[in-house]
């Protein structure tokens, strides 16, 4: 199966068994955060999970429905904690709805992912429900430190690492590693696949901190500067305060978009682009190292390498 | 073991399993809003389930301890959307925190809630996990009817009862009737429980609406008159524009506290007191014709009974 048939299968899966219920505006809201278009990237790796290790993508619908469920339930409470009145070019449900009852619909969304997953009557199914629930724990931890960071003035780069791995690429990993087990993967084989999503999570969300500063506008798809401009706390912040001592004072001080420009030069004088592509270059080779013994292990790593394509397209 | 000794055990629980972890804040937050003097009855009324049935209560901790992680996530969203900024004579999470925190801090403990319900490993646990959940979701379902009714103009009382119903009563009756399977009881026995469970819910959460408007404060330990003076739409509200079109333009008009004398003297006289305490006394009456048929299928009913008390004391 292509990832577009994997995509397809997701999607209708999803259309079929969509939120329905009482109070109604409490299950719209839930309906339209999950019908806002995306990738479907978790579902997807959930299949693609099966299908490695020789499964039927069919038989582990349910469980990438929980974790799509999970996905869309964490960007819910993400935009509150956030304030973001966007995403996917639509409101987001509290600008949408209200925020109390996007509260209730982020609750109400992480116990029906509880209950897809309770759905699923495959093997390790024990497994998989404590993969899902570390998981679910460690993305809670890892928005709570990303939202620390914010007013936090010592943030090393091991603690950006790690609150990024906990934020998006645990998840990945927790997908992909759960796909393969509902497919009778060997523990060993699903440790390497949830290795391997762990990096190209890191990767994908360190490509993202470069574009987001050193992309071209019409390539990326969105407004570049955003990070400077809202004074993020990136790596290549991080990596800039270690370089020099006086970054804080010339990274905080100007605002707008003459800032964009000052920081970009400075960082670039500093290095920092190539040592940024440098170090998402390191998370690529330890994948592909890790594809090789999967490979070795009777996995299939053909789709897996079309994902790595399909994840760095940044058109959607 | 008494009632005094189930709470007991509950605490000492409690206390050897705190939450712990990192972010610290997080975590502390967590910890925070468990350790706040309570009456422990949701866990009490899960061991009191085990024993009403010949169990071991102390078998039934940890099912005990998810309800308990639940009811408190609940607790600490709620607050948030009612925007209170006391529980328990403390601040609540949102505001001893802040509110980004208390998202998380209960998100966190709905998932350590399903964590704790995952590591029981005793009888009927797929059905003990199938009750958690319907009564999860239906607990949101019952915070977003409440929430909507406070704009809405129409609610008729079977609304406002079934809104107390989820939003109270069914985390009682899953208590109850979890308690019980984990110590083997039959569907037949669990469902009556649980029935039974829903009754004491409805009956203490119409006491509880009689006691803010004709009770002593002194006895009742709280100001008198909250509900009207915050114009909720309380059980005595909606009978009351069922009796007179015209109770929307006396509630909602006059202002503080001489509104709490008028509306109390206007329902006096529209025999509202009376209907309500005999409107309890029906889920109560129901709650007896249960406890007798629960008894001849050999259930130990004396400390249902007991429990009644312990919650009827209102002085905690």
């Amino acid at each position: 199966m292509s990832i577009q048939q994997h995509y397809q299968l997701y999607v209708q899966y999803l259309e079929a068994n969509g939120f329905n219920g009482t109070p109604g505006n409490l299950y719209d809201s839930m309906h339209y955060i999950m019908q806002l278009r995306g990738k479907r990237i978790r579902p997807i790796l959930c299949l693609m999970g099966a299908e490695s290790v020789g499964g039927n993508p069919q038989e582990s619908l349910i469980l990438a429905h929980a974790f799509e469920i999970f996905h869309n339930f964490s960007l819910v409470h993400d935009d509150i904690m956030d304030q973001s009145e966007m995403r996917r070019g639509m409101p987001t449900v509290h600008i949408q709805y209200n925020q109390p009852t996007a509260i209730l619909a982020g609750d109400n969304m992480l116990i029906k992912a509880y209950q897809s997953l309770h759905a699923y009557n495959g093997p390790n199914k024990d497994r998989i429900v404590e993969i899902f629930s570390a998981m679910a724990s460690k993305v809670c931890e890892g928005q709570q430190a990303d939202m620390n960071y914010s007013t936090q003035d010592d943030v090393g780069e091991d603690q950006y690492l790690q609150m990024i791995e906990n934020k998006t690429a645990v998840l990945l990993g927790a997908c992909l590693a759960c796909g393969a087990l509902s497919a009778n993967a060997s523990e060993a084989i699903a440790n390497k696949l949830h290795a391997f999503a762990i990096c190209i999570g890191l990767s994908f969300q360190l490509v993202d901190d470069y574009l987001d500063t050193f992309g071209e506008s019409g390539t990326v798809g969105k407004v570049i500067g955003g990070d400077i401009m809202e004074g993020k706390k990136t790596w290549l912040y991080i990596k800039s305060c270690e370089a020099s001592k006086e970054t804080k004072n010339w990274y905080l001080t100007t605002s707008g978009t003459s800032r964009v420009a000052l920081v970009k030069q400075q960082w670039i004088e500093m290095g920092l682009d190539k040592a940024l592509l440098k170090k998402t270059a390191v998370y690529d080779q330890q994948g592909i190292t890790l594809l090789a013994e999967l490979e070795s292990l009777g996995v299939s790593s053909k789709k897996l390498k079309e994902l790595l394509s399909y994840l760095s397209d940044r058109s959607h």
